[in-house]
Order: C-alpha cells, then structure tokens, then sequence
C-alpha cells in the first residue's frame, strides 16, 4: 500500500466516523474519490434509508470521477436494498480503481462487490488499513458474523471499585461531563438493557437527555415478571421502545406490560433465570446489533460469565466507598488470581473529574476505534 | 518573571528531579548559573552529605560566577549543617542576582538565606514556578512544617476493585512493569508501612530487588505483636531495618523482637489499636520523612479515615475477580454518596499491561510532580 492511498483512506475513516452510532442496521462507511492525486468527492453513509457513502462521494465528484480512483472503508455493496447497489454506480461514473479497507463481513455478500468491479474492468484492492476499518463498525461485524448483538458494559464506580453504597445509592457517581458521555453513548446503541432490581431501586428513565440523539430500546432482565407497572420506562411514551425479558411464559401475566404498549419476549431458563445465549440470539433476531449494558451487578456478572460482553467503558470517580458497597460484577468462586477473568485495556483519559478506562476481553483484537 | 527567567528555572528544576528520592533527609534542589545570558553551571543534589545544588553549580561555573544570576529551586541555606552555607558560598563567588522557586519551608530558617545574601547586595527574588517547585518536595516540606512523614498509599488491585480473592491470593494482581515500579516506589522512601495481617499472609520481604536502590525501613503495625519472629523482615540482615509499632509497652515482651535486631515503638492506645496519629508523630520525630503505605486493607482504612494519607498511586490492572474479593480500604458506615471520602486524580498512564493512577486527596493542592 503506498502513502497516498494510506492517506486517502485515513480520509475516508475520518468521514466514516461521522457516521459512527448513527446508521444502524447499516455499517458506517466512508469514501473519497480521488483524480490525478487530488481529492474531487468526498462522502459517508448518515443513516440508514439515505445514500451510502460512495454515491454521496461520487455525486460531490460528479463527472471528475470518470477514471478516478476510490477509496472506501468498505467493499462496496452488490445488492439492491433500501438504495440501489453501489458497485453499479462506481461502474456507471466510470472509475478506474476501488481500493477498500476491508470485504464485506457478511457471508452471503461478501467479495460480490468486488467481483462486479472486476467484470466491469475495474481495478480492486481491498486490505488497506484494515484493522481501522474494522474497528468503526465492530457491532456491525458481530451481528452479521454471529447473529449476536454486540454489548459494551458501561459503568460508573468509585475508585476503590463500588457501584453504590450498602443502601444502594448511587446517585451520583460520576461527574457531570461523564453523565453527557453516558447519554451519547446511550444515543449511538440501538438499545439499553438494565436488569429488574435497578429498575425497581432507581425508577431510571434510560432516555438520552444531555445530548442530541435518538433514545435507543429499552431491554429489562427480569425473570420472574417483577417490573412494576407504574415506572417510567412503562410510561405511555416509552412503553413502546421497552421490552422485558423472561421465562414466564403465560401470555395472560404478559397483559400487564403488552396491553401498556411494552414488548415482552419468552427465553428459554438456565440455573433458574432468563438464559443469556437465548436471550442474546432473541435479540440479535430483532435485528439489534448493539446493546449498552448497564447492570446492575447480579446481570453485568451473568454477562460476563457468559463471555457476552464485548467492550467495558469503566467511569471511575475518585472517591472512596469503603468495603460494604456493591461490586460491578456479582461472581463468587473465583479463588486465586489465574482464576480471574483477564481484560486488556484500551484507551484511558480524564473526564471532568472522573477517568475513563476502556477495556476488551483479554482474547479479543482491541483496537482504537 | 521574564521568559528567560522561567526558562533557567525550568532547568534548575529538570536537574532537582534527578535526586528526588535520593536524598533524604535534604530536599532535591536543582540550581543553574547564567551569565550573559548563557548557562555556565549546573548542580543538584545528589544525596545528603554530598555537597549542595549551589556549590556543584558554582564549581562548575568557576570564575564566570562572578556577576552572574542564579536561578535554585529552594531558597539557599544560611546555616552550617553537614556543609557550609551555600548562602556563603554565592556571596564568595560574587553572583549579582539570585532567583528562588521556594522559601525554605523550614520556619526556624525561612528567609534567612534571603537576607544573607541581601546584605552581601545580592539582589533577591523568589516565587518563580513555586507550584512545581513545592511538588517535588513534598515529603520534605510536610516534615520540616508538621513534623509528620508524608505517606503515599500504594495499592495493585483488579479493575473491579480487589487486592486479593476472597482466599486472600494477591500474587501476582500487577504486572512485572508494576512491580518494578513499586520498588522503584519503595527506594524512594525513607519507609514501607504494612499491617501485620499482611506479614502474617504473605510474609513479604519489602526489600528493593527489580531495581538499583536502597532498602527502605520496614514498620509494621502489630497492635498486639503478632508478628512471628520466623518472619523475612525479622531475618538476621533485615531485623535491624524493621520498626514495630504496639501498644504492648511491657519491654520483656518486647525481647522476642529487640534481641533479633529490631526496634518497637510503644505508641498510645485509640479504639483499641495503635493510634494512627500518635505513631505518624513518633516516626516523624524519628526524621521519616516519607512512607509507602502498602496495606492491608485495614490500616489503608484506617489512615485514610485518619486524612494520613497525603497521595495515592492505584496499579489498577485488567482482571475481574468478583465480589468477594478484598476491598483496598476496610471502611464501613458510608451509606449516602455524600459521606464518600473525596480524592481528586492526577496522573493516569499505562504501565505494562497494567494502568497507574495517581491521586491525592480532593482539598490537596494537587500538582505534576
């Protein structure tokens, strides 16, 4: 890969990230067209049903891109969905090359872009700073690789690792400028999920507030059909956007929340609760690609013990609880230290007073996205 | 101050730093001699006994001291301690203007250097970059104020907040790099402090061995000497190293230890235990100017209950051990997030596949060392 198309592509991560959280079901893509070594159309996908990022990227370029060369995030599309395939119109613009970051991660499509571009003379690169590429779209990828949604743990504690006191109070935490970070990160997950007990201790209103951004789903672990009826996210304008998870299978015990708008789902139990790979397999069937899980302990410990989780993003407040608040995690029986469940850590950076840590599973490929 | 006035300091303070740690119970003190605008000497000091930042400078700069400004983090000395005044030593050499970070924080001496040199028609200035300048001193400058040592508490925990399994395993939490970091840690204090339920688990050496430096004294906190005398810190080479603080004042009980070399301190009684601020006081008197509190999780609770600690350096490292664990502090009682003890973060980096993150407590006045 030479410096130039390297630096074109970083262009064209920097577009992409644009879009980052904002085009599910779609993945966030980038493109930049290039003519004699100058940049003439530049484009990213902002959401889904509007134009994918090629065809912005070409229309900026307009008849500039006839033998020019393009570089995009990732393999171009070969299929007809909500807009007309992209390979076509790069072929239609008359391109010369097609240099992207990565092949479309779908099974069923992958390398199909790619093909259409060689049939038509196009020449094809793909593997360019890949690993970047990757990185932008990892719920994306997860859920069309494994059917699966891809959950960020978030939670805010205190330094000597407390997510509330003995009383349960958590309020607050963290600062004011991570309360925002929560809420955009709350805007760019397709939904939330929060187990029973946090529901009925905080009444939260799990609503993006702080910031501009769409409220994502509302998914509440409650086994035993324990929600009361009167809390917030059962309220009129939100009941539609909450679905509750169980084992209770009779649909009369449903009315209570379906006949208030919410959604319930029937999972299969494990160890007496709701089973997490049946929850997760439901879920990711409804076409959910990202959950932001925010506990509480009891479910961030199931979670983990389920491998589920993708991605932590601790927000660690420099206060001191002392040893009778709750843990993030609730496990027990881990006895020695080659025992304990191993994380690699990303980025970490000060947030108003508090610091954010971000962590990956210690197998997973962690990379800066 | 003049940019170039700052300047000098700057360098005054980059060679101080090279003997933080080094050289206690003196203050690091970093001093350049600039004449005509160009340095011509340097010095700090190296280590208590060894000459004084002022003289290194000033043997350097040799005859061009003469007329020439000098630029020293701490005010100069005007008494003769285990060397000449250095006050002196600039009137000799005939420098036209001397620039200070600090007065002496000593009370019995502060201002006195100034005045020498005033009347040797010296001009004076002083407070340029003070903040950095109080920074890199501050156990020698809460000694010489409060007669109390400065303790930094350091703790190697999971990323959820435990410093060993319920089992009490804690070996190895931390990376190599942060083990090596903490004795690098430990040769730069005068002191380690553990409490006995730590020597008694883990029979530790709290010796300087990943790194080049001295031994640091060992103090134990041991209520009712418990310690076994079969110990590591009680061995033949260490026990005279070995401090042990009690409330047991009968001196034939204390045979079992003073025959091996080591020393007991009889320290008053509060809530049954030795009292945190009656010991802090008598090791202070001792000339500690510095300690590492290293654990357990008890005396953690019990210093930072005391406001004893003065900094913190968390090793927070990528693993998960659950909830029931060993919490850092052992403090209880603290239900509402209001009555959370208050620090403020300073300093957070990577170290190996660990972070470090600095702290000090929140009405400290926190600054870059």
């Amino acid at each position: 890969m030479s410096e130039q198309d390297q630096r074109h592509m970083k262009r064209a991560l920097a577009l992409a990230r644009k879009g980052v959280g904002k085009t599910s079901p779609n993945p966030a893509v980038g493109c930049v067209v290039v003519k004699d070594g100058r940049v003439v159309g530049e484009g990213w996908h902002r959401k889904a049903g509007l134009p994918h990022a090629e065809v912005n990227a070409l229309s900026m370029a307009g008849s500039l891109a006839q033998g020019a060369d393009v570089f995009v995030t990732l393999e171009p599309c070969s299929h007809t969905g909500r807009t007309p395939p992209c390979a076509k119109a790069l072929i239609a613009a008359g391109v010369r090359r097609v240099v992207a970051g990565m092949v479309d991660p779908n099974p069923l499509v992958a390398g199909k872009g790619f093909a259409l571009l060689r049939k038509a003379g196009i020449m094809v690169e793909h593997g360019v700073m890949e690993a970047e590429c990757r990185a932008i779209n990892r719920p994306f990828i997860k859920h069309v690789t494994t059917g699966l949604p891809y959950v960020t743990y978030k939670c805010a504690m205190t330094l000597d690792g407390n997510i509330a006191t003995v009383t349960g109070e958590s309020q607050w935490i963290s600062c004011p400028d991570s309360r925002r970070y929560t809420h955009r990160l709350r805007a760019a997950h397709d939904a939330i999920m929060v187990g029973v007990d946090t529901i009925i201790a905080d009444n939260p209103q799990l609503t993006v507030r702080h910031v501009k951004g769409r409220n994502p789903l509302r998914i509440i672990l409650d086994t035993r059909l324990r929600t009361p009826e009167s809390v917030g996210v059962l309220s009129e304008s939100m009941a539609p956007g909450t679905i509750i998870a169980t084992t209770e299978s009779n649909p009369r015990v449903h009315l209570r929340y379906t006949q208030q708008g919410a959604t319930v789902i029937v999972c299969d139990e494990y160890d007496g609760r709701v089973s997490m790979v049946d929850l997760l397999q439901k879920l990711g069937k409804r076409g959910i690609q990202s959950i932001l899980l925010e506990g509480g302990s009891r479910l961030a410990g199931e979670m983990l013990q389920n491998n589920a989780i993708d991605e932590f993003i601790f927000f660690l407040a420099p206060k001191i609880i002392g040893s009778d608040g709750f843990a993030p995690f609730t496990l027990r029986g881990i006895t020695s230290m080659d025992q304990a469940i191993k994380l690699q850590f990303g980025q970490i950076a000060h947030s108003g007073q508090d610091i954010i840590v971000h962590a990956w599973p210690a197998e997973a490929a962690c990379s800066p996205a």
